[in-house]
């Protein structure tokens, strides 16, 4: 079960879910959060990318980037758009998706096997299957780079599917509705120009491109 | 020109975008953005619509949406993610992507030309051409809905394009290296059970569809 703290507890009851499985559904199907901090100048919401571990996110950065410097709080925020939802009125238009906020304060790894696994977490959420087969992090790397660990105790998943809900009046206008569906596509894969030309795509990237 | 604050101005220099056209750019190509607030309980990222009338950009929500009542300055943000850039070492993998971040402390919009303007931005922004088709929002509708003005005085844009950049000497290493893109793609429209078999997708849906 997911917790029932004030923050964690949607107005719309109806879209939230409550399962620590479709927690990790919602953030295993995504490449990027969203980071919400408050720095001295106000909040500040940031792309990143993250990895998970059990009950554990990973988020990593520069030492100097200022979203990870603010200290207390975060919310990071994973959201998938699935479809636009037309209705009969511009009232009831919405979006058909799966999201996840996760709250806490962050903890800085700085266990050496935490701070590599939670980058190999990082890069297997991005691509998976590459951290086996490129050149592992050098130590001065590792010193450049921040692992935060921000436990999934505290979350809320919420997911909108299926048609437009229109009043019940609404129904008789000649007006369509229904779903557009929208969904995140990889395409063929561009190799650097600097690749030597008889290395091939390996599997698990051409796995991920349209057949 | 875009800001200059402190705030505005990204460490990495050679991803920031300096012109209006390119945060238009990023805004007007998306769909959904990350709105971060500051509540009593800290950070808060909730991912919601928004609409764009030339600088001004426009959010709306329930009047009870705890996100719209906290007060005080806002981050949005919009995030395109084109790429995933596959590197030789771990540490320089990355992302394609383009993000616009604004800054500013939303105004209440009272007006009513102004939040029906706003609203049809709203809508437009996530369904173009339904406005004009649809049920116009009742009172009642009106009078449940809080419609925000953003500035976009104080905003950034950051845009990350190309190959990995990978460190001089692993450039030698035999690992398959470039970028696998990702693109936000549209379904076929899904009709709602309860339409009217003889309305046809009109062509402002089907145009945003597979051929």
């Amino acid at each position: 079960m997911l917790s029932t703290t004030e923050r964690t507890t949607p107005r719309k009851g109806e879209r939230a879910r409550t399962a620590r499985d479709d927690l990790y559904a919602v953030l295993d199907a995504g490449m990027i959060c969203h980071l919400g901090v408050v720095t001295d100048g106000g909040p500040m919401v940031v792309p990143t990318g993250y990895g998970r571990i059990g009950d554990t996110l990973y988020l990593h950065g520069s030492t100097a980037a200022r979203s990870l410097r603010a200290g207390g709080d975060v919310c990071v925020t994973v959201t998938h758009l699935d479809g636009v939802v037309l209705a009969r009125s511009a009232f009831h238009h919405s979006v058909n998706y799966r999201s996840a906020m996760i709250y806490g304060e962050p903890r800085v790894v700085t266990d050496p096997q935490e701070r590599l696994d939670g980058l190999r977490a990082l890069t297997e959420q991005l691509a998976p299957g590459q951290w086996a087969v490129v050149r592992q992090p050098t130590r001065k790397e590792l010193a450049a780079t921040v692992v935060l660990a921000l436990s999934l105790a505290e979350a809320s998943v919420k997911v909108r599917t299926g048609p437009p809900v229109d009043d019940e009046e609404d129904y008789a206008l000649p007006v369509w509705a229904g779903v557009l569906p929208v969904r995140q596509a990889f395409g063929d894969p561009e190799p650097d120009p600097r690749l030597s030309p008889d290395l091939p795509v390996p599997q698990h990237v051409l796995r991920r491109s349209p057949e």
